[in-house]
């Protein structure tokens, strides 16, 4: 029996959630047994989507979290004891947010981290990429010669999704983020074609100058205003992939808006909502497909990196304001 | 040469339209020349979606009417002069709205009207009944067993589309419509199983009950509050047909919204919208599909209709207060 740290939930926020909604305790973490394993997480996974299980919701896809209990996010670590796993391989799961998780063997994944940094298995090969590839491939498939616009474009899924779009085809890739840095990491290093500031910029009017004749398909993070303005400007036929609506994240119900609609009839669009938890089943083929790409840098992959465990609740609060740029991690 | 009437847009109306934004005027109709016919109409279709065209709008697929100029609209007629289709045919075109209408001869479609009343073939063989037969054979497909709700259920499209999802399998059919005759009708003529009055009920509470293991399809003519129920309601992986926005159509600018997208996310939904033009090719297999339950009566068509020209305005105004059941038409 060890003695290590874990981030519990205090209070269910009212809104944005603040770092006091949440306690780094000290607890005992019990011997593995029979059949489990002790895990040292030496990586944490911060999304936004722990946001929906704060709330005292009735949703069977995002269950909340107890009050005063822990919290359970993705994370890699190192097989430490046990004898269900070999001691000392990189494994991931998602009872995560603590320094040392206790899991049966069924509920880790060993993973093969030759050539690739163990964290990548959180964001570019984890469910942040994975994300990308299954929009991009089953929701609303790009196609040669698309034009594609991302919002949240310098976020985790969309600085996977901008660079996936083009290795599958797209003529044309735009991204919207906010703020002038984010947007200039968009086109310099994100390989966007377009960094529209949806802060600052008549969002439909610079979309549709970045796209004069029209979108194929936008992989919407948002909602509200970015959907309005990407349903505007749509080809007929085009698609619409939901992906999320971290806008709408700390309203007591989740909202995904829009006053546009109208436009889906119109021009006969399509849209679908996705849950990545649909497609595990296709992280191999995933994995495969990018690997060559990550080994010879032509896959770039941002991480916004906090240390220790008790910076978790303050990279929870930025990842839900924007403070990242790609995955947002804590490195234990 | 001949005199006749036509209606005519004098003001593009701001809001819901009123009869006198039009005018019934007296016009000269002039000799069909080679290659063209001169139809004398019997029945005038009146649709919603003219509301759209009435707009000094930009939209390509509802392009304005010109002020002072006549309203097309669908019609059915008898051909009563020219050399390019035999004189006595019945046909349907879409320059209507009027009592005598010149044509191209490529511009009308000669009617088989054996065993089946000539309207029919601007209700339930028209585009109202392709409306219903697209969504539910190809926009959103009905599958064997689903439980579908229909919005607008005892309007033109709505009282074909519950009918034929259920000869095309559907398991339990719910229709909304406004007060409670109509919600009767879609009970007691229309084969709904259950019905619910948008306007009397909690509309989330009704759906959840007449569906108490969810929603597989919604066919949605109005958005607001019925397509954020519904959105509520639909099971994982659901689908939602958007066909029209009937509430919206008095905005300046037509208005679909909702604020329940999240549940597409949540649960995988899938919206499309549709146009009705993309799917004239498949009149043909779909006409021959429903002619013989026309013949035997098991597929019921309601209509509304008013007499004479002067009744058009009238009619119009009605059909987009919900004063019809079924396909409003006024005959001539």
């Amino acid at each position: 029996m060890i003695t290590a740290h874990e981030v519990q939930l205090v209070t269910r926020p009212d809104g944005a959630p603040r770092t006091t909604d949440f306690r780094v305790a000290e607890v005992r973490v019990p011997d593995p047994g029979p059949g489990q394993v002790l895990v040292r997480n030496t990586w944490l996974s911060i999304d936004p989507y722990i946001r929906l299980m704060l709330n005292d919701s009735k949703s069977a896809v995002f269950p909340p979290f107890a009050l005063n209990g822990p919290i359970d996010g993705a994370a890699v670590g190192e097989v430490v004891a046990g004898d269900a796993v070999p001691v000392g391989a990189t494994v991931t799961h998602f009872r995560g947010w603590r320094e040392y998780s206790v899991l049966d063997a069924g509920d880790v994944r060993v993973l093969d981290v030759d050539g690739v940094p163990p964290q990548a298995h959180l964001s570019v090969f984890g469910t942040t990429g994975l994300t990308a590839y299954a929009v991009l491939t089953d929701v609303t498939p790009v196609r040669p010669g698309d034009t594609v616009f991302i919002s949240a474009a310098a976020g985790a899924v969309g600085s996977v999704a901008g660079q996936l779009a083009r290795k599958l085809g797209a003529a044309r890739v735009i991204g919207s983020a906010g703020g002038p840095a984010k947007v200039r990491t968009l086109v310099e290093d994100l390989g966007y074609d377009v960094g529209i500031d949806y802060r600052a910029d008549d969002l439909a009017r610079a979309l549709a100058d970045a796209a004069p004749d029209g979108l194929d398909l936008y992989v919407d993070h948002v909602g509200g205003d970015q959907l309005d303005a990407a349903l505007t400007v749509l080809k007929p036929r085009g698609r619409v992939a939901l992906v999320g609506a971290i806008t709408g994240y700390n309203e007591a119900t989740p909202t995904l808006s829009t006053r546009n609609l109208f436009a889906a009839v119109e021009k006969e669009l399509t849209l679908r909502g996705m849950q990545v938890t649909s497609y595990f089943d296709r992280l191999p083929e995933y994995v495969e497909l990018a690997s060559p790409w990550l080994r010879d840098g032509s896959f770039r992959v941002p991480e916004t990196v906090l240390e220790g465990i008790h910076a978790v609740p303050e990279a929870f609060v930025g990842v839900l304001g924007g403070a990242n740029t790609g995955k947002m991690l804590v490195r234990l």
